[in-house]
């Protein structure tokens, strides 16, 4: 098959890529470094300075000769017409989005670039598809951000509703508390309405947030993935993991009752390759929710002060204002059963897994910066 | 009160000028005259030509000498936070998106166009709002459109959903079958973001297909709005009455069974400052349908031919190939008591009305351009 991976630099992207080159699969990668440039921009650096796609091509090459790289900013369209034409892929994988809750609310400039960036990749994702190969399989990363924290279960994607004595299947209602998670519903309204009308094939993965390294895709220290920790692009448990081998308090937002459902970075790579392995029908838009299992905040922070026990640190949790504006007592009952039918098994987070992180994060402690572990920024 | 009116050169925007210049609020008029520079690229043209706001502006004034204008595109978020910051409106009522349904399926670049237009300007105007006066009423203009034709009855803006012995209310689920259309919804997504997290004070009107002419808020010609009558900007009733009077028959898309909500423009108007009137509380959105009657489009076609045989002109009805992919038989029951229960009192679409306008079109039928009664676009 050949694949199109775009944003093939990111966390997931260059997971999925070192998951994918033990296929025999062709990839095409691409990415234009504007998550590099951006944190530089913002003074946030990962935990370990990770290479260009260039660089280390030659090493993914060991394991697959068909892959290839290019730089190219998905926002041109011409640019990405040229890729569609010329690689014509059967699939696609979109990770060309800004990531981050909190980069969106930085400011106004970065609130609209995050619309901007990721209505303008999507909809010339939509366009190429389209207009080149309709037949090929679209799958899109979303997030379980987008339903927020409805007082009612979180189906997957779709809502049946009675009202009346009639009835209607509709996207499931989605409202995010940021411009982030707004900026993914609206790329769902977008693909669903080119999906429909042009007869796409789409899968939305709704994803939880994601820990871990890919090291079960990668036998060496030259193709990890990137590692944030701080404020703006790390997520949550990866942020803990680093404050308490910094010995610093893990930072609760407000109460930690808050409720979310997290995955492991190697079922999200999993998750993926199921979702290639089952194409949508022309017309169809396929959601599933991906993560494996629901944790309050509190619950996670205290996983991990216990998790720390065998390295004998001693860890504080520390409850701070909530930087953010969302509900923190909440009903949260979230539906995972979709990938768990296609095959997925899932892995389930223990001390054994938050321990194998910590060495990998103790191996690199020298380079934490600490203005970089509380957040700074509110909305 | 201080109004500010942004896309005030438009077909609705010029009308409520023309309506509220005999109020004794004060009224800042914005428009960039895109829609005009659209139009002339696309070879379209009103059925008079419209002057400039520059040049009725002195009319105006004779009515109300607090009306003053500024060429402004609100994509540009500078030039709009200075009109924010000195004009310090109470009011803003928001027409400045593109308006059309087949302009923005023409082509890709149409398509992005008018994502970016109407998404950009909303985010500047929730961005002013929120930055310099957060008490400021926000009443923009939604269509019924975005909610599609579900099979359930449409409801004022929300749902209230019983699921599993749970209860949740959601913004109604909308479906839009057009780019614009989904980009309507995406920027009402976006309202109700700021809305909630910066406490604005928002309302959304959702409208049917307007038809008809300012004749209630005019006493002369001078001030008469826009009429479009092509089949890119055009209303389906005003066309109607265009291709009557033009000797051509009626383009009924498809069977003509698809029902909608139509109002009268002096209704809109009216809609308008009943909204004026009632501000939201801060952090609450209202939305209310804006519309007064539900036809199918063979209704339409029908009392437009019955209409024409006071002016002995015959009518033939045609029914062509539907250019839009769209429900031809459906479903169709929306609500729209709010604005009734606000003090509205419908005008009922009838014959002499269809006359009335009917009249003016023969004073200007030397203007018609055949070329732009027939739909040439289809997505």
């Amino acid at each position: 098959m050949k694949i199109l991976i775009l944003g093939a630099d990111g966390y997931l992207g260059w997971s999925l890529t070192t998951h994918l080159m033990h296929s025999s699969h062709e990839l095409l990668l691409v990415d234009n470094y504007s998550k590099r440039k951006l944190m530089r921009k913002l003074n946030r650096k990962t935990i370990k300075n990770i290479s260009r796609i260039e660089t280390k091509l030659p090493y993914i090459k060991e394991y697959n000769k068909k892959v290839s790289f290019k730089k190219t900013d998905c926002k041109d369209i011409n640019s990405l017409k040229n890729i569609f034409k010329k690689f014509k892929p059967n699939a696609v994988i979109h990770f060309a989005e800004y990531p981050s809750a909190p980069l969106s609310m930085l400011n106004d400039e970065y609130g609209w670039k995050t619309f901007e960036n990721n209505l303008k990749t999507t909809f010339n994702l939509a366009s190429c598809v389209k207009n080149f190969c309709p037949d090929c399989h679209i799958i899109k990363l979303g997030t379980m951000g987008e339903y927020g924290t409805p007082n009612i279960d979180i189906e997957e994607g779709w809502l049946r509703v009675n009202h009346k004595k009639r009835k209607e299947t509709f996207l499931y209602p989605r409202q995010g508390s940021s411009v982030y998670h707004t900026s993914k519903i609206m790329d769902t309204d977008m693909l669903w309405l080119y999906t429909r009308l042009y007869k796409l094939r789409t899968t939305d993965l709704m994803q939880g947030p994601v820990y871990g390294l890919n090291f079960n895709s990668t036998d060496n220290n030259r193709l990890i993935t990137s590692f944030a920790y701080d404020d703006i692009f790390g997520t949550v448990l990866n942020r803990f993991i680093v404050q308490a081998v910094s010995g610093v308090p893990l930072t609760v937002y407000g109460s930690g009752n808050q409720i979310r459902g997290y995955i492991n970075i190697n079922d999200t790579l999993e998750c993926i390759s199921l979702a290639l392995k089952n194409k949508p029908k022309r017309g169809e838009l396929k959601i599933h929710n991906q993560f494996t299992e629901q944790f309050s905040v509190n619950k996670l922070a205290n996983l991990v002060c216990d998790s720390m026990k065998d390295f004998n640190i001693k860890v504080k949790i520390k409850r701070i204002h909530n930087p953010r504006i969302e509900n923190e007592n909440h009903y949260y009952n979230a539906k995972n059963s979709n990938l768990r039918k296609m095959g997925l098994v899932p892995t389930k987070l223990n001390k054994k897994i938050i321990q194998q992180i910590t060495n990998y994060i103790i191996d690199y402690k020298k380079n934490i910066d600490m203005s970089q572990i509380h957040p700074r920024f509110k909305w």
